[in-house]
């Protein structure tokens, strides 16, 4: 049943043929129960979500038509973009697979977010990071050109500017997103949260491995920076505005401008939560304070 | 007369059918006069004018025209937006009344800001909140997924997130603006002064009262962070880049990251003038570094 | 052989009748080479480099379509905005100069730039900054209206908002760009790098000279906040995320909220390199953590 | 009940408090249903349809978001002509009667006509022919520019040329359209049926009363030129491909180029029905025949 | 050789799986050869020329692409035209066969075509149609609202009515084909040509089979009007500007208006060519002279 | 005084150091005197008369801009159409001469026609017509897709479809100009007059000289249609729907279907006026009836 509120269990055992694909299908339907519902309560929306979501077959289609349509320039024409999207959809599964990741990693840990099709349309980390999913794929069919250009459009769009051979997991939330920026050799494993303002930036001019390296369940808080080729812990936590310029160990929480971990450099505290996912942002408060004061 | 560059007092015993009236139409008189001026000595801008504003029989239908061809997209049409917009507008006059108050707000505070139309056309701190306006007036209206479309456009073309929720008082500046986030429970209120990438936001995932309350008279410096439902006392002032998770007593500072009270935790230095209207940004600048270091 | 991967020397000697513009057309003719390249590999994208490069017969006619058609509003029409470019940068040499000098310091100095043609097109920063030095010709021309209506369409379309009356030198690198605040009266010298995020802001509501002024080859890291009419001196380095009152004098570091110099306020450490272009941001961290901690 | 098939009856009792304005409610009911009910089973279709009749609260806002988005420009844009349209058709309930009785000629005359929103969307001789009543509105205000560059507007986009000045009834069908042209002193009477390429031209090069006057009931088959300022008599017709310049008594018919009277120029034929409304092209083909051979 | 001159024979034997095919093939390979050769020589329109047909991989996406962008409108997106007509191209066959046929047709009777290429890109009339072909397939699906929809558009954007249930042949050429009409229960064959102005009209207002059927090999000159439910047979020819309301019997010409046959109408003179392929438009003349006078 | 209603005379001493430019700066002068006139006097058409008049500083500029943002395209920009008008017209002044010959035409001979700004703003033909100038020159520059290209966009815009091969003289006036048709070989000399849908095509499907030669001051009446390689004398008068397949002898009046000379085969009778210039499309009437029955 569609309107259900609660998904099926994705569990281990789930298998492509199987379980991923039912859950696909699961978000595609209740995103268009939701579009179907405001479009009955907001007329003046109607076209709209009709032309967004409820006037496609697939949810590759309809977010295809939507980040072409966003994504378009006077230059970069949409119908070409939303070939382009539309083709890499539906070439690898492993795409939409991850929009649906990212679909429910939105409606799960972002209060704010009220809806499937709320995230699908309005939000622009989330859409930003679908359109780079794509810009990365031509980037590893050394269509580099094309990717490039598909970064720009991104970063001029959305505000948001990651390198289209940046490697980014699955469940992954963008908050807010605007001013993030994500370099070349950057990678970010899976269940991470992102807040605004949020830079995984290199360190000089030379090229190579030269950007952060961001664990599974990390938190990054806003306006955090973290430089250079270090490497942040699985479950990590790294306080907004910090500045990171070291190794954050698994499970630990840095802080501050230059960051230092909490608990101290020898033996910092563990927290048990996974941070990207529970999302606290501000529980080691008094911890910190504690320990800076 | 117009062009006269002292606007009529703004007095307690202003009434709706008097004063305040007489206000938006002595600013509306300015912005015209203004308008017809530029159009005068540059051709080149004359059609922008007159479709912006010239062509206008009054504010509300100006702005509501400016705003509708800002934030439209292929698929949220300008003609239904400029709808929206000036039926807003025309029902409430308090929309007006506090768009009149930002005007000002902006002409008296930043000495950038040469002309009520300047900041009527260009900027984008005073466009986002006019908008924000709108689309909190649909949010109490229970209209929620446009005010949340408007959200998304706002975000996407200034790249200003307020949440729709978010109430905001009048006589706000948001200056430069880019970047800045405010949450669903966040609430300002009047005669704040916000500078650009400054984030009101929430903690964790849980949802509830969960973000910043903003006295009146305060100023927020570039690049501060403040998090959680926390209370920054009215005529208080942050530095700019500082991470505030703690409360903020009436006018005293806090600076930092994390950011403390300037003069002390126990006795923190209070000052007089009202930071969110004086715009004194660094006066504290020697008192803070006598403090830190 | 325009081909050629190793540009005309750029000596004290060359003078504008001779070498400057000899190296002018050296850039286009690599800028040309590329596209062409790129159209070929990517039909795909050969109809946005033909209309952004390939069809043009100059770098100033591309460069003014460009803009033209990134920066048009419905209000403010391509046609018109190409006009104003192409008009400015056929009367002012020292405009392309300018451009090329940027187009130049993109590619020496950030390893993801991989060709000029990809700075030309895709580089918010560097089309902020051309589409800002036609601003700031319209200022210094009287023509102020139309130079703060440039000023907001460049703020709204790449989120950097440069003050027109900002004076601007040659070599500039914004890098990533987005959210990049510079006031009316700041100065920036030649050779300089500046990273996302940064602001060269005001302080308080009063006007006359009161934003920073920024020397030849410094680097300004991501996030980093200079407030007031301080001094960077030339070759200095501001750490990512500092929020800067002080002077800081040439060949010093200064890092942290608030900042300070690397060293030492009294005898600061002083390096031997150009930080503006060796874009060395965090060479100094292991210094910076022995003063700090 | 909105989806009956039968209109209230129209008799001359009508009052305008009572039957007309009940009638005008009677047929944007039948057009709001034929929407929903077609956007239900074509979602393609259903953007299309909510934002040009199902977002709106009425027939005037509609026809006028639909007429502002199909005239205008980039240098006439949609909110301003939407605008124009909208006060027109709110101030003067004349115009709006008008469209209602054009809408219904068109259901009963066209059998290609299969529903009310078929015509109000895509048929361009009913377009054409509202906007024209707007912009002769316009003209009798001595809004002459503005009238003549919707006149422009209006025969680019429909390929219909008719000068604001001229005077046209109700109840008419332009049906197919493309070429019709209308000179400045013609009148068109009330249930007249006009068929493509049809001139109601002028003569010589001197102003004054100098096109057709066209009586009520008329039908003018497809290609017909009338020239000077001729009478065509009520419940006369005209036979396509026609040249006419002379007078046509009432309830006769003229055919061929040059146009003659079938029955002969004395004692012309006289019909019974009224070819404006019965639509009958063809049958005096076998009177022709015999007159002219 | 796709550059050769001379296409695949197209003799009776060839099947689909071999020379139908293979002629499609041929055709496509020109219009890119072509396409190559004016980007080539002409750098302005090398844009054009890849954003239409080098950027794509068959003739079906070209087509679908150009007729997405040609039709759409501010309510009716391209990326929904570009994906209704790639839909439909790819699963019918048919519909490019008789593409290609059009193509030949104009290329071998036109001698103002030059190309292939430039009737794909510039004839209104070949554009018009093959825009029909899909909406008289969606009409056969019983898709009404949006088939009469996409009529609306190719009326508006070519000045081409063709009613969508009107069945038409291959080797259509439309000439110019501003103004031409054909009403709902009209039938074209094969090979025909018709210029523009053309009428082929109902009678009355009365449904059923009410329009003209034209035979293979018919030429219909500019400005003719065909009404009613007559038979032109197949290798008829009509003058321009003829008023046709009787069957004309095939290989004979009718001419004038009334339209009457040159010969005579007991034993009206035979022709030996097919007119709708050797455009013979006046030869005659001479005797139709002798005829009437 | 560039508001003096009658304009200096043009006589045949004129030279073009003298008395064309003169001329032309004269009607320049009328047409932005008119738009000042017309803008203050209508707010709400202020921003298009300054956009395409007021804020040029010449007439080349003006109708460059103008026909660049009416002809532009998704895939043909109008900055690259702009550029291309503009360039034209300032390098080649004979263009610009026969502008202001065919505003002036038009002014004089059409009663509707009430200033030199409405004219160039809102006549299609008179648009037309300077868009084929340039495709012309394109096309006698050997750059003959592009002036293919243009023709195609001045079809679907304008539905004036006029080869850009043909020849055509000044002060010409295209009345209304809807459908009209000259075909690649066709000539039109000075001082005609063409009403709206006249043919000027070809015959049969060999190329070669095979359209109208028209002489200078024909007046040819809606809807004729004039095929083959004929000649129109100079002065000679061609009636509303006339078929002409026939030499007409100057200063003589063909008319009907087929066109028959005013007078007869052997002695047609002869006028005196120019009727291209007196534009007296009805004063044979009486004389072609006498003639005919």
């Amino acid at each position: 049943m569609p309107t259900s509120s609660s998904p099926p269990k994705s569990t281990a055992e789930n298998t492509i043929s199987g379980g991923l694909y039912e859950e696909d299908g699961w978000v595609w339907a209740q995103i268009k129960a939701e579009a179907r519902r405001d479009a009955e309560s907001e007329p003046a929306l109607a076209s709209y979500l009709y032309s967004t979501i409820l006037s496609h077959s697939s949810l590759e289609r309809s977010i295809s038509f939507h980040l072409g349509n966003k994504l378009c320039s006077s230059t970069l024409l949409s119908t070409l973009l939303y070939d382009l999207f539309l083709n890499a959809f539906s070439s690898d599964h492993a795409l939409l697979s991850a929009t649906v990741a990212d679909l429910r990693a939105a409606r799960e840990r972002d209060p704010a977010c009220v809806s499937y099709s709320h995230c699908l349309l309005n939000y622009k980390g989330f859409l930003a990071c679908q359109a780079h999913r794509v810009a990365h794929r031509l980037w590893q069919q050394s269509r580099r050109p094309l990717a490039l250009a598909l970064q720009s459009r991104i970063a001029d769009v959305f505000a948001v500017d990651i390198h289209p051979a940046a490697r980014i997991g699955k469940g992954i939330l963008f908050d807010h997103a605007t001013g993030v920026v994500v370099g070349e050799t950057a990678v970010i494993g899976n269940n991470v949260s992102i807040l605004h303002h949020v830079t995984l930036g290199g360190t000089g001019k030379v090229g190579g491995d030269r950007h952060p390296k961001i664990g599974d369940g990390v938190l990054i808080g806003a306006g955090a920076t973290i430089l250079g080729n270090v490497k942040i812990g699985e479950g990590a936590k790294i306080g907004a505005g910090s500045v990171v310029l070291i190794d954050v160990p698994p499970r630990t929480t840095a802080v501050g401008n230059p960051a230092r971990l909490v608990g101290g450099k020898e033996k910092p505290s563990k927290h048990e939560d996974v941070p990207g996912e529970s999302m606290d942002h501000t529980s080691f408060i008094s911890e910190w304070s504690d320990y800076i004061i």
